[in-house]
């Protein structure tokens, strides 16, 4: 068994029978979903599944996992969901798989956020992994000169020769900042630039981090 | 002539030849569209239309004036654009036509911002007139429920009787809030409000304002 199967399994193990399950977007997230689809098949666990981008609604409906809409349910037990960098207090980036905007949306309704990752995510402060900015297409030349004459160093997130398009058909800016001292500072930047519909700075935000290694799986909880 | 005519031509003539315009949404920058098409067409006049919608972007087509995205051009001269409201100390509240994202993206660029009004948008302070925002579908009912719980007495925009969809694909949640004591602040707590994509407070943003009379135009020059 690899590493994000040990954590993705691990974190479906956090699912009760009658939750409602916030279903994150990745490879480690495919896991979870997988062990949450054999756990509803052959033990009848009772659950409803929340989808966080069309990759993992695909996923629940293959596996058989029964899913609605963030606004078909009050509100969200538990979200398990993968990062791309966890710092030392526990802030996270996320959004390599440009799925960032209904992940946070998710995660905002959500009484409990689990993010699952290998070692490799723990990171001192965030930054080395490229910042994603989800931007409207009307203006992202604009707003691509500006982060450059920030010195944001930002790339557009290309889909082989095209232009990746996200679920809600913006474009993604990457921004490569090495390291961030202030997430907070800067994510209220990115808020009130306009043009921006979400970044990849998830701030005081997760209560559990499972953090998968090779000789099994490290739980830290977070308090807030 | 009508109020809105009067005005709408009063702000075509601050237009001069080499320039790129940014072109407002709604009845009264429909006759300043018109006016720039004139001159276009019988003085010769030589500029560049940026539009901030799908309507202004007809108009100008229709009437003959060039037009380039906000992307094609280095930089905005001048907008010239109407407001729902706009307050004692020039702050505007815009979005009635659905068309504030784009109009904001634009004016983002812009050197200099000039809003065109009738007498009757000249208030005390902003929010009776309901202020628009811009929304992510996904998650639309959950906002609309937090909007609720904060007493800011939200509905949603319709057309006909389906939901309002905006140039970008996002729906348009009205907030009826009588009286906003403070715009900075609100603007603020909505910027940083997951799902939300723009809003109608414009604050900091306009230089001139032209205001329709029955007897003519008044200008006043907004000093930032």
């Amino acid at each position: 068994m690899n590493v994000k199967e040990t954590v993705g399994i691990k974190a479906a193990s956090y699912v009760k029978d009658g939750m409602i399950v916030g279903l994150g977007t990745g490879s480690t997230a495919y896991y979870m979903i997988k062990e949450i689809g054999r756990k509803v098949k052959e033990e009848k666990l009772n659950v409803i599944g929340v989808p966080t981008s069309t990759t993992s609604k695909k996923q629940a409906e293959e596996i058989g996992v029964p899913i609605k809409s963030i606004d078909e349910v009050e509100k969200v037990d538990i979200i398990i969901d993968g990062a791309d960098e966890i710092s030392a207090d526990y802030q996270g980036l996320k959004g390599g798989g440009a799925a960032l905007l209904f992940e946070k949306i998710v995660a905002t309704y959500t009484e409990q956020v689990i993010w699952i990752v290998d070692e490799s995510k723990m990171v001192d402060k965030l930054g080395n992994f490229p910042l994603p900015v989800e931007v409207i297409p009307y203006g992202q030349q604009q707003l691509f000169h500006l982060f450059e004459k920030k010195g944001y160093e930002p790339s557009f997130r290309m889909d082989k020769d095209q232009l990746k398009v996200t679920d809600s058909g913006h474009s993604i800016i990457d921004l490569h900042l090495k390291k961030i001292d202030d997430p907070e500072k800067l994510a209220k930047e990115l808020d009130k630039t306009v043009g921006v519909v979400e970044h990849g700075l998830f701030l005081n935000m997760v209560n559990t981090v499972i953090i998968g290694k090779e000789d099994g799986a490290k739980l830290i909880s977070v308090i807030r």
